[in-house]
């Protein structure tokens, strides 16, 4: 007897089950993060944070500091509270919503570890991944995107190596256009309102539609009034205009863009026809020697 | 009078400041994850902790089940306890360490996100991103691998094209080779223990030089006697290999990476000499029939 729903039959698995990290964006807005220790990790955790909303209190002897934590200490003093001092005691955790440690010490890391725990405050102590709630990973950051590469323990050196190999898929174009379809998507809120429904959906399929048919490199050369005429003449036409229609005009792909199939015609095409040429002058200038001199009857 | 020291001087500024997520990767081994509906946005939600080792609660009425929540409930009992019924109460936060809701309702999302941040506890209501803790992404995954990508909140279709651009910069070979190093780190580990110090050092600069000098691929090759020899030889002499001497060959790199100066060289160099040989041909086949009819003298 088999009375399982087709539905349930056609289930896919997921590729991979177990074993990784919930990778997530954390939202740091209006909140404060402590930072246990002022060293290189420290700094590298100000690297991390500064491009964030949050506030950070600092707390390191004046001796610990690496120069780049000095740095940030003087020049984001809007950003970073800094104490003169070691961790004192639960007291610290007051008001604090994410605790960094990055102290040599691990007796006293796990001592502050077990504090939050307590006091329920996600924590990343540096160099003992057992008491991490969370890891830190490479970063690519271009405006508005933010990507993260984690080896899940196996070593800053492979996210590192890893990152630049992802960079090269990227055509720097990323950022800005993520811009402009923000602006835009928010234009478009505006004549066609609403959460979900007929009208939410149709939205969503016009939009999906324009990021399909464009390259990152046409969204950053909307202007204000590009925008409009691609509403009027896109959206409320239920079509998809080419940049080129709104007064546009296609950007080169950089090279280290997996290559569009004009782009790999292309270069494809000029050494073979440079190869075609040169391969017949070669013969031409061969055979003209080989006939220069009358042939015998 | 500038008392300012020169570290201080060389500061760097950082490429963003503000206005970004911080990108993490949360750990959830012997944690649990409570889902609140069990619609598409909560298989999605499922997508995304199936991956890890976390145990998840879901809380929706039967008729509300999309069918591939219903296919994870199936398939994965061990990693999903379903209840058939909606949200009661505080009570349900009872040893919850993440909340993720994934319902129609904004008012009973609210309530929710109220009850978990009395309880101290991180969570993410879909489609409300002012209540949110952190957001997800879209993610690659490829082993020890993750690559998460978020655009901040300007959608999720942009993630996904991102998605794509990036993997094209990936040769397939990451996942296998962050496992192997990862096997190999620990066995260096266990040679020369301890953590920090000259050693630890050590350590760090020779597992460098070998992460730079070898392909992706090439460590996707290591068995059990090729690390023997590679510390042996390797570690042991203060120098690095290559993955021949070892006894392993260099794997053709997938057209995908961005290339090596070999392959473009070769790909450059084929359709070359293929014109040449044309050209050539092209110029013997007209000057034979040219000069086939004997010269007037």
């Amino acid at each position: 007897m088999t009375d399982t729903p087709k539905d349930e039959e056609n289930f896919v698995k997921p590729a991979s089950v177990g074993g990784g990290s919930l990778m997530i964006a954390w939202q740091l807005k209006d909140r404060t993060v402590l930072i246990v220790g002022g060293g290189e990790v420290a700094s590298q955790r100000i690297d991390s944070v500064i491009g964030t909303d949050a506030h950070m209190v600092l707390l390191c002897p004046q001796k610990g500091l690496h120069p780049r934590t000095k740095g940030y200490i003087q020049h984001y003093p809007e950003r970073i509270t800094y104490y003169d001092r070691r961790f004192t005691g639960p007291a610290e955790l007051h008001k604090v919503d994410l605790v960094l440690t990055a102290i040599d010490d691990p007796q006293r890391s796990r001592d502050i570890v077990e504090l939050c725990r307590q006091a329920k405050i996600p924590v990343n102590a540096a160099d003992i991944p057992d008491l991490c709630d969370f890891f830190f990973g490479a970063q690519i950051r271009d405006g508005p995107l933010q990507v993260m590469i984690s080896t899940n323990g196996n070593g800053p050196r492979l996210s590192g190596l890893i990152k630049k190999k992802l960079q090269a898929g990227l055509s720097g174009y990323e950022g800005e256009a993520i811009t402009k379809i923000g602006e835009l998507r928010a234009q478009l809120k505006e004549r066609a309102p609403g959460v979900g429904g007929p009208l939410g959906r149709k939205r969503m399929r016009w939009m999906t539609q324009l990021c399909d048919k464009w390259e990152m490199a046409d969204f950053t050369q909307l202007d204000e009034s590009m925008m409009q005429t691609l509403l009027d003449e896109g959206w409320e036409k239920e079509r998809v205009p080419t940049i080129r229609e709104l007064g546009g005009k296609p950007l080169p792909t950089p090279s280290n863009t997996p290559s569009s199939s004009s782009t790999s015609i292309l270069s494809n095409t000029v050494p073979w026809s440079l190869g075609l040429l040169t391969g017949a002058a070669l013969s031409f200038a061969y055979l003209k020697s080989y006939f220069s001199t009358p042939p015998i009857p």
